[in-house]
């Protein structure tokens, strides 16, 4: 993700994503990338793996995030509070450039490859919001239950920001789509 | 999936169930699957693209189903409520045979492209039950808030059936569970 990339692999990112979006995702090769950035393939590799990656190097940030956003709430928070804080914390990543994100999200939705690739990390995030769960003593199924939901609002959120006007407030559309999700959840059975 | 086959297609998906547990899923081949249930390749080929979609083979069973039950529900039903009978049909077709299911679990939970095919069945699932919804008249957002946390039901009840006794009904843990999800969905937001 360009903005959190800097020097070679910033560049490299920005060309590919340049690319993805003229030429197609499959059309493009690791050498069409790094002759769009004016460096070798080799200092491509150096970066990322493969062309894949270069759309999903931010993740480990992401993680890293919702780790430490939930060990710094209070205990007495219950499951779904501390979800919520999380998902402040993605937010704050997720929602600096709205312009990239939305070329992103473009590219990943034209890829059957790409969307597949998105749904693992999605379900790599809300594995790990529900072990932090866990860590504070939530029972194994309320975590389980808790973190895919907290995972759903902001798969839900995130297309809805992307789709929306550049400068909204991704964190608030967050906030709004997991109050909807309460009220969704809710109906009919309280 | 064993029970929904007759014929040289059950032989098959009981002769893969077997060799995948006995011996692995990367270490079974098609050729010794035909050999197992006592018939050719070209006969495996007949019921299956590869060894892969033995595991999958119910899943359109598990489609008709969702959007038939969906079909039936009154048009004054609450979403979540009527994501609540599609999942009674899927507990309906998934909770037929603990044993099978059961094997079939640890051979997919063992194996990381396994892990991912499931997880884009569910996701397919998810998608059929958004548009399920919306063509009930339900807003797209709602709609697939109240879709997805469907999901999330269905993989997390069935996972704690799967792991339970024997003769527990699906159906009732799922109903369970879904009454789970509206507690914690809803504890320190309502």
């Amino acid at each position: 993700m360009a903005r959190w990339q800097e020097g070679a692999a910033g560049r490299l990112a920005e060309a590919a994503m340049r690319l993805y979006v003229e030429r197609g995702y499959e059309q493009t090769t690791v050498a069409d990338i790094a002759s769009e950035a004016g460096l070798t393939a080799r200092t491509f590799f150096r970066h990322f793996a493969d062309k894949r990656e270069v759309l999903f190097a931010g993740s480990e940030f992401l993680r890293d995030a919702v780790v430490k956003s939930l060990a710094g709430v209070p205990a007495t928070a219950e499951p779904m509070q501390a979800v919520a804080v999380a998902l402040d914390a993605t937010a704050e990543l997720l929602g600096r450039d709205h312009r990239h994100s939305r070329l992103r999200q473009s590219v990943i939705m034209a890829t059957a490859e790409l969307r597949e690739r998105e749904l693992i990390k999605m379900a790599t995030m809300a594995a790990l919001m529900a072990e932090g769960l866990r860590e504070r003593g939530v029972p194994a199924r309320d975590a389980a239950l808790a973190a895919e939901s907290g995972a759903v609002v902001l798969r839900v959120a995130f297309e809805q920001w992307v789709e929306g006007p550049a400068d909204a407030d991704l964190r608030a559309v967050m906030r709004d789509t997991l109050a909807r999700l309460t009220a969704v959840t809710g109906a009919g059975f309280s």
